[in-house]
């Protein structure tokens, strides 16, 4: 069912694969929710952080211990120590002695790929640079088929489109379910060409706009990123269109009922907080569902009957 | 048996609500000292510490531990930087989907509050400021209970009483025992006014005092609280006041012999290491204490049968 | 069979002693591996280190863990923070009243027999400054037992011989066991006089050399360590020196085939990466060894049954 002995990228996960994932995840989920699992007992999960990432850190520490196992922790301030003295390489080789599976999370591309040819035990990428981070796109196509559908979806990918590697994987994903797809960004921040091209070879649609607005009522799927301050050379041209992609109640009228909100999260002022009270708020859902699904990706890789 | 969702402050406990937290803490105290416990197997507690307080943090690890439970770990430098990128409201939403109950230690007051108004999952506030660090309290009472009694308590606090958050804790519970209490400080470190006529409004005895001497001999305990250095503009009166608060064997004589004398710990100087030998010295079992204390709340918070 | 209550120094080891370490080393191996153990469930080892040492403190974590324990972490920055407030004997024990053991890493020699003193339970030294680091030794052993054999041992000493605490160690243990020692260092590294003197008067055969090349064709394990650049006031003679002590394949022509290398990492340049797929390499395999070895240790010291 699952024949992967490394999650590197999403890019390697067919339609099936990701389905299996998801499958797995959602019979988990009673156990993400504070059901006793045993399923990973005695196993230990190494999680090497070469840079800070504590979200992404503690939601696989809480899928280790949900499923019964335990975690070591590499961090940041360590990792450099340990950087300076040897070799990624053997620093994988001793660490993957200790551990039944390795999490690593680097700021250079690549590196999780690097590690993966020298673990004696299963690597999953926690992201690595501008590379990839393929447990937060599956995190985010499961909250799309729970809170919504990955059937015949409308989603809105909103934000900044040209830096962010989150909505760059999951476009890539939802190509393989068939979305139809609009992506809204000012225009210094477009989703990069190379993308779009790739996107509309798989058959995909995709619409282009810099206005918010028309798109709100037509989707199903809100996918709102942050928009960095530091990608203005000009402070009032951030100010302006920041002002204009911030999400608030009164940007919601005439949406679809059931439509959803997502964010990657941590946020800033992309999405007020009076949202939050409304139906349309996922994102803290969306947050707890990494639980689930880590632990789908974790049971597959250390469990006994894989 | 415990109606609370949170432990937020001592203020809310009634004098029949701490008399139960200490008496299941001392049916789970075999279990702090080793004994097998399974009772929060599977459940996960979340340690927010965003400030230092290495004690606190290492007990309520135990405390969890001794009880089958697991713990996830946020230290104060990723406390910080997350604190930059999101508001303390969003963390708690987050942290709170990862685990069963939280703990809060911040340096700023109310901070506990505002997490417990937000957290989906019980809080346990670990000291925020100047306010409250209620499972400090609980431990002092319960090392009386065990090391002398409750009843008929006469005890005096000694130190810094004016700056001292655990000595106002301490002395408001104790008013719900009818304790006699002596306060022993240097004339500019005086009990707050306020507090004094609270606790002479609840009709608790409340003698004042600059002389440790005349007062060793009376009371049941002395309770200890160190003076800094920094609350003096003149270094020549801080060693003096330092000297005169001082408590070595020869300060003991003439003293009951059941006397208990504790300290919330770290000491400097205000205890020489000489009396740690004697039958007075309890602060280390003291200090123990704070694991059974914490257990018995993790159970009552996170336990099948509540 | 292990009369210890605390693990301090190597040099408190007889043979036989040794020997029943590295037999339950052997019987735990499996367990080291994955296997599901529970023999330490409910215990809980607290980790000191006062200077980082991510590989032991890990390995130490990793053992506790496999034999189904749990773990308590204290490091640099808060023992630091600690030890500024209070004695390193106060500190001993408060923590020593959460945990069934204490590992401590402390940059000050003799620190681990003053924790010792006041410690309520066993201590176990995880390197204390130029002072004992007994489980680098026992795992050294252990690896050599495994891959190779303790019996007629003819084992070379290879790099810093000076300031090298593991070889200092090593070689007292070996003379245990009559094996015979060749010395190879830089003549400014030597290994010093008086463990010469020590190691001839236990009736062991010690050459010594500074030509490594003689050396490999005779001996069954290469024991090479790290030369530290600092050491050489001229960065050239550094140079020179590094290069020819550098093992390469091309070294190794000549040697036994059942030559194993070992080294206690991390490398730097003293062995090519070249080396590492030769049937010589052990290196990452002694790492590992750390495990069971440990694991061993820490049954015998917290287990029921001792």
């Amino acid at each position: 069912m699952f024949g992967k002995r490394h999650v590197l990228s999403m890019r390697e996960f067919s339609r099936e694969e990701i389905d299996s994932v998801l499958d797995l995840a959602e019979a988990l989920e009673p156990y993400a929710r504070g059901g006793r699992c045993d399923v990973l007992s005695g196993k230990i999960l190494a999680l090497l952080f070469f840079e800070p990432s504590t979200r992404t850190r503690l939601s696989f520490e809480t899928a280790m211990m949900r499923l019964g196992g335990k975690t070591l922790n590499l961090g940041p301030a360590e990792g450099s120590a340990i950087a300076k003295g040897e070799s990624l390489a053997d620093t994988i080789r001793v660490i993957g002695g200790y551990a039944d599976a390795l999490v690593i999370r680097h700021p250079k591309e690549g590196s999780a790929r690097l590690a993966a040819q020298f673990s004696p035990v299963p690597v999953l990428n926690a992201g690595d640079g501008a590379g990839h981070h393929p447990t937060q796109t599956l995190l985010d196509l499961y909250t799309i088929r729970k809170e919504s559908s990955l059937d015949d979806l409308k989603i809105a990918l909103v934000g900044d489109l040209k830096y962010g590697r989150t909505v760059h994987s999951l476009a890539y994903a939802l190509a393989l379910y068939g979305a139809d797809i609009t992506l809204v960004s000012p225009p210094t921040l477009e989703m990069p060409g190379q993308i779009k091209a790739d996107l509309a070879g798989k058959g995909t649609i995709v619409r282009e706009t810099h206005d918010l607005e028309s798109v709100i009522k037509e989707v199903d799927v809100l996918y709102v990123t942050r928009i960095q301050r530091e990608r203005f050379p000009d402070p009032y041209e951030y100010t302006k269109v920041a002002k204009s992609y911030r999400i608030a109640p009164e940007s919601l009228k005439g949406a679809k009922e059931g439509l959803i909100i997502m964010h990657p999260l941590p946020r800033v002022d992309e999405i007020a907080p009076e949202v939050d009270g409304t139906g349309h708020a996922v994102y803290f859902q969306q947050s707890f569902y990494g639980v689930p699904v880590r632990m789908a990706l974790l049971k597959m890789l250390m469990g006994e009957s894989r």
